[in-house]
């Protein structure tokens, strides 16, 4: 039998989980960082993030959706303005298709996800699908991962400006405003989770959820490492770069 | 616009999706048949590959409730006794397991699907969902993979049994049974899409089912090659091979 952990149990917990299984760990992130990527890598990277960007907010509403507490909703409703914007140029998506306009890459190819890997769309569709089928508690921990992206942000954003001539801090706006957002979320998503976990069974399931959510983004860069950088296997019929 | 194609123009173009990206192309396919495999990369085949055994009957379950045809129902029905078997030691799943006890793999270890690699499993619950959530003619075209298995399967019993001395034929058991359940499985489900993919846009959707489905079962492979062939990344808390 697990017994039940105190709220700094908890938090510490789930950080160990960030440590050990948080994509800041993967090899692609290293390589993408480090300056190590091709142009054409760049852009399958890119590419592939943008669906995960694109269904964030499809995500956030199906959580919403099941909230019984006005305040609730209304705190989480932030994310929705964060990543849909106050109009068609605004927002995490938008600045999202900076970057790829910037990497040169075709806005309408992009957002028609022709050139998708199809690991890309099963793992985001499964974090879709998560926050709509398992527990409200559960949902809400498999955001975590939101605690520890304000670091691999500022990574990005430093190695990618310095390593590479075909990124601009123009291109780049997604990941300076990116951080503050992600730590106003996470403080939150973080308290409710500590507060509403009230039993070892609840708060397996929110490790449990952690452990998730850094599956999907694990696997997400699992299938461009191995589709662009080694062996380079691209799938039929999905990106292929031209450098 | 796309025009009505004949059922015969219906056929040949769902043969050419499978000549073009069925997972038979697949470098693991190769690999595995050709007796370049360790022990230990044929294990992680077998615990992955479980998994899609393990969800296929809860696929066609979910397949049948949405059937208003007795018929239709009757004919799916077999696909259960066939994976389910009419007791404990009997069917496609409890043959699958006796592969992976052949293999010296813990059978618990398999079941508790603690060592799946995370893109299996999203890959594995893309399909099942695709079952449930798409039209009743989509999702019998999704199955439609079958029209190229029987080859697949020949190659992998004579590759397996020729190649490794740690399989035997009681081991590849499934392999044995499984071709004519395919052939007949999908002679029915090729008949009723082409008499019932009514307009162009039907046709597509069935298509775009075909292909999807080969997205899965490729994008299974490349998981496993990613992990446990080149660049042998293995993700967090996967199975490890002991060789």
């Amino acid at each position: 039998m697990t017994s039940l952990s105190t709220e700094d149990e908890v938090e510490a917990r789930l950080r160990d989980i960030g440590a050990r299984r948080y994509h800041r760990l993967h090899p692609f992130h290293h390589l993408l960082h480090g300056g190590r990527c091709t142009k054409g890598q760049v852009q399958a990277w890119a590419l592939n993030r943008y669906y995960y960007q694109a269904m964030i907010p499809i995500k956030d509403a199906n959580l919403i959706a099941r909230c019984d507490d006005p305040a609730l909703r209304r705190n989480w409703r932030s994310r929705l303005v964060d990543h849909d914007g106050e109009g068609e140029h605004d927002g995490g998506i938008a600045r999202w298709l900076k970057l790829t306009d910037g990497l040169g890459l075709d806005r309408d190819y992009v957002v028609s996800l022709r050139g998708l890997l199809p690991a890309t769309r099963f793992a985001v569709d499964a974090y879709v699908r998560f926050a709509r089928e398992k527990t409200l508690l559960e949902a809400i921990a498999s955001s975590l991962t939101e605690l520890f992206s304000p670091e691999i942000i500022s990574e990005r954003l430093d190695g990618m400006l310095e390593n590479y001539d075909f990124v601009s801090p123009d291109t780049l706006a997604y990941f300076v405003k990116r951080p503050p957002q992600a730590a106003r979320d996470s403080d939150f998503a973080l308290a409710y989770v500590k507060r509403h976990a009230r039993t070892p069974q609840m708060q397996q399931a929110v490790f449990g959820a952690l452990e998730f959510k850094c599956d999907v983004l694990w696997a997400m860069l699992d299938a461009l490492h191995y589709a662009y950088v080694a062996p380079k296997h691209v799938p039929p019929d999905a990106f292929v770069p031209n450098e």
